[in-house]
């Protein structure tokens, strides 16, 4: 047994609902009768996705939300997920920290690891994740239509704040830069409400890249256009209402409009279901905006408050390889 | 779209089972009812796990043969799998050659690629693969029972040849460093033996890191132990019958007892059943070769084709990281 077999074992705990879990060459898990298994991986890179120096606790969080937040996008109920890491050496309490975090996150949404790989190289992180939903009821990228609302969960732009922050772009008090922190590193997968949304939404993502960006997929694969109201979004950003915060206008439209690292949901539903979403979020317990509409017409219009077209319409997505 | 979208785009193919592949938030599978999903992950790092000047189809063969090895040590049929990947940048010629290998063995064994991340970092591959087994019927490694015969799949031993002879620390004729390169980086995952022997292995798993250190596993998990006769195991090892070909018994011993990378089966059956092991092999159209005995006595013994205790007991494992 090498040093990473034993590092294994700070994950491996027995299963609860899995079939079998970590230490065969598979593991198996059984799939409920007649539902379909959703499946969504991410890696995470040193460097590229987080600094090297991140709270490992929050890193271990991060790792599954974003995974878990794939699950959300498609209105699907985690069920298990497989862990491979790739680590420089062998750091016993950067480990125990980083599983502690990843496995609270994991119980919380009683998504059990089921195996996975460890491994010598460069710090590097990939989940798989599973899900369950019904046939058919999955929310996807391409069931928008003219004339639905585009909704956003949560709050937008805080965790690019926090961003630029640690990157000497900007200065933050401390305060609110440590609240943008959480949002960054710390972000909560919208599960409950993906799952409320079946059968209401008509075409759901969630937001990695930046709203505009991320928001581009649904109009494309959907064929459709739409109009987002950049002051509505604003509003969804915790750091808007700092007292001690200024910021250019630009600024803050770059951080709610392009930040990336959300991992909140946008949805669309028609506006005859105005009700129904309202209902689903408080059900879910999430707070929703309403920042725009679909429209036949083809591309991405970015408004302010009083329907004008923005001045800058293109902004750049968040791009980890900028 | 970013460059790294593009990429992505190299691997995404319309699907033919899966209910939903690439480009969404998460793929959606279908599980014939009554069947268990079977799961592995594996995480190929350069440097570590391969060599960076690799050739590409090659790499891409690799990656998917030791994840397709997986399931076929648990006797499961391959459906689908996640490919996440991060580059140190865009290389087209060998990004395409890296699919073409990927995907011809994928295609081979009608194994559907479903989704996953591109991103940039220093390169690394995760696969995670998802197969269907009846329940119950999966190969585990908890099953061996003293008196069972121990057997392996196809050839041992060639792929740490080419491996210590990249290395330089053995010299091999260009005929038998080509063959057993074959080996290390074309691995044969041995999917049709697997299946064959549910019902009739009591045990099973893949050699990946050496015959002795993953038999231990076996005898762990089952709670006995283990005789393994050395010289019958070395017969299956290809170069052994290159004319030209000198190395000491020690250098052949480790190479067959803890090479690494062979990617065969290593499986145990109770006596009673070598015509049905025997009968198996020939369905699956793969050699088989008896190489010991399942012991009621704990502990792993390694003798000679005399049944007399090789000098050296201990072989140590293949790994990755000394």
């Amino acid at each position: 047994m090498g040093e990473f077999d034993l590092i294994a074992r700070h994950f491996a705990r027995p299963v609860k609902r899995a079939a079998l879990g970590v230490g065969d060459d598979c593991a198996l898990l059984r799939v409920a009768p007649g539902m379909q298994l959703a499946v969504s991986s991410d890696m995470l890179v040193a460097g590229c996705h987080f600094f090297e120096d991140v709270n490992p606790a929050h890193l271990g969080h991060k790792s599954l939300a974003v995974n878990l937040s794939d699950l959300a996008a498609s209105g699907a109920t985690p069920l298990a997920f497989t862990l491979a890491l790739s680590l420089p050496g062998i750091d016993e309490p950067w480990l125990k920290a980083f599983a502690d975090g990843l496995l609270r996150l994991a119980d919380e949404h009683e998504c059990e690891l089921v195996g996975g790989d460890t491994t010598h190289g460069p710090l590097n992180i990939c989940i798989t994740i599973f899900g369950e939903v019904p046939p058919g009821q999955a929310l996807l990228r391409s069931g928008a239509r003219a004339g639905d609302d585009i909704w956003v969960s949560g709050t937008l732009g805080d965790a690019r704040l926090a961003l630029d922050a640690r990157l000497g772009r900007i200065e933050l008090p401390p305060d609110a830069f440590e609240s943008a922190l959480q949002r960054l590193e710390r972000p909560t997968p919208r599960l409950a409400l993906g799952r409320a949304l079946r059968g209401i939404a008509t075409s759901a993502l969630d937001l990695s890249d930046g709203l505009l960006g991320d928001l581009s997929h649904i109009i494309e694969q959907s064929q459709v256009g739409a109009q987002v109201d950049a002051d509505a979004a604003l509003q969804t950003m915790a750091a808007r209402n700092h007292p001690a915060l200024r910021l250019h206008d630009d600024q803050w439209y770059q951080c709610v409009l392009a930040g990336g690292d959300d991992y909140e949901l946008v949805f669309t539903a028609p506006a005859s279901r105005r009700d129904q979403v309202m209902a689903a979020a408080r059900m879910a317990d999430t707070p929703v905006t309403r920042i725009g509409g679909i429209t036949k017409e083809p591309g991405l219009r970015v408004v302010d408050r009083h329907g004008k077209p923005l001045a800058r319409q293109r902004w750049a997505s968040f791009d980890h390889f900028a």
